[in-house]
């Protein structure tokens, strides 16, 4: 009875919480949307490859769209000296041990970063596949990487995650044949929770597979540009 | 202002969360000594092999320890489906969303699996290197599972979770060639945190380095089960 009440009121606080940074996201993505930029947030586990993969991605769009780069961590700068070294405009935030970003959160990173006349924005995310989920950041999107190493059944066991996202890049194919991985399943495993994600295989060590990642970003960068309909 | 202001408030009552946790987990930990019943929390990123290293050690340590699984997930029975079949006491805890256990989640667990004359008890903790390390379960041991693909960084970006823990196992050495892992600079990364924590590289898969896991369980269990020296 006691974890039960006890959960109860935890639950109630996080209600709230939700609710107020719900608001927060809403406010924030029109104001994106005015300026035209596209904020794009990145989610995966540790170590699935978020930050090789945006380095890859820096290489291939810096040159035609303005891009900025948001690194959030609970602790320690690494990702964002990666960036830096590629020449671009990126800040590192630090979560204070939070294992998630919202959208008070993004806001402020976004003031950090000087994000006006950007064309993409993109927020790697704590490595985490459960909290970031639970958090509207005020994105125009959300991106999740799954890696081969992790295994096929990762929809099924985080699938909240797999609900909230709109692409899912599935990373580090090179190494495959030493992994029981199987590509359709893990496919039919998102689209159980998703129907609407679309799965991109890649390599971001190899470089296999980027094009359509680079494509469903101009797409998605330039719709979000477009005058609105009437 | 504002954001600062709500993450105050949100700490506070985590802080709450925390000291009554703390609590019931010395309450439960001071119970599981006097059954001698060793509690080991076991954690990881998602993917890094946590039910294969546990199937391995249940064929293992099976004849020679009186052994109990407790599978947590957010949803999904995928692992207890895979520990039943070794013919191991085990339970599936579904944690609602939460990406955690805390002590009273861990004492309910133990009375469904009915832990009463078992000398090893392992909570299979939610993937996550961030909030289970926050949240004492009353284990009397703390274990995380690194795997080589998550890379060699991760104890500098995922501080807490190797101060909290008592012995890391780097599990799927046997692909370290086909990955940038340095055993000795993670190992170094894990230290600069918790200069106390034993490493142990494995492979699960493989079976290669599993006996010093072994023999650490074995130890530990019989460190518990000893009387107190007055």
């Amino acid at each position: 009875m006691d974890p039960q009440d006890k959960r109860y009121r935890v639950i109630e606080v996080k209600q709230s919480v939700f609710a107020a940074n719900d608001r927060q996201a809403d406010d924030l993505r029109a104001e994106l949307k005015a300026r035209g930029t596209f904020l794009l947030n990145l989610m995966s586990s540790p170590g699935a490859g978020k930050t090789t993969t945006l380095s890859r991605t820096i290489e291939a769009l810096g040159n035609e769209l303005k891009l900025g780069i948001m690194e959030a961590d609970i602790d320690s700068d690494v990702d964002a000296a990666t960036i830096a070294q590629l020449g671009a405009k990126v800040i590192q935030l630090h979560t204070g041990g939070m294992c998630h970003l919202d959208a008070g959160m993004t806001r402020q990173g976004l003031e950090s970063l000087d994000a006006a006349g950007l064309d993409l924005v993109v927020l790697e995310n704590v490595g985490n596949l459960v909290c970031p989920a639970e958090f509207d950041t005020g994105a125009a999107k959300n991106a999740v990487i799954a890696s081969v190493p992790e295994g096929d059944d990762k929809p099924l066991k985080y699938p909240l995650m797999f609900e909230v996202c709109d692409v899912v890049l599935v990373n580090k194919m090179d190494v495959q044949p030493y992994f029981t991985f199987d590509l359709q399943r893990f496919t039919d495993n998102v689209h159980l929770r998703n129907p609407r994600a679309q799965v991109i295989p890649i390599s971001a060590i190899s470089g296999e597979g980027m094009e359509p990642w680079y494509q469903w970003l101009r797409d998605e960068v330039s719709r979000w540009q477009a005058p609105a309909d009437a």
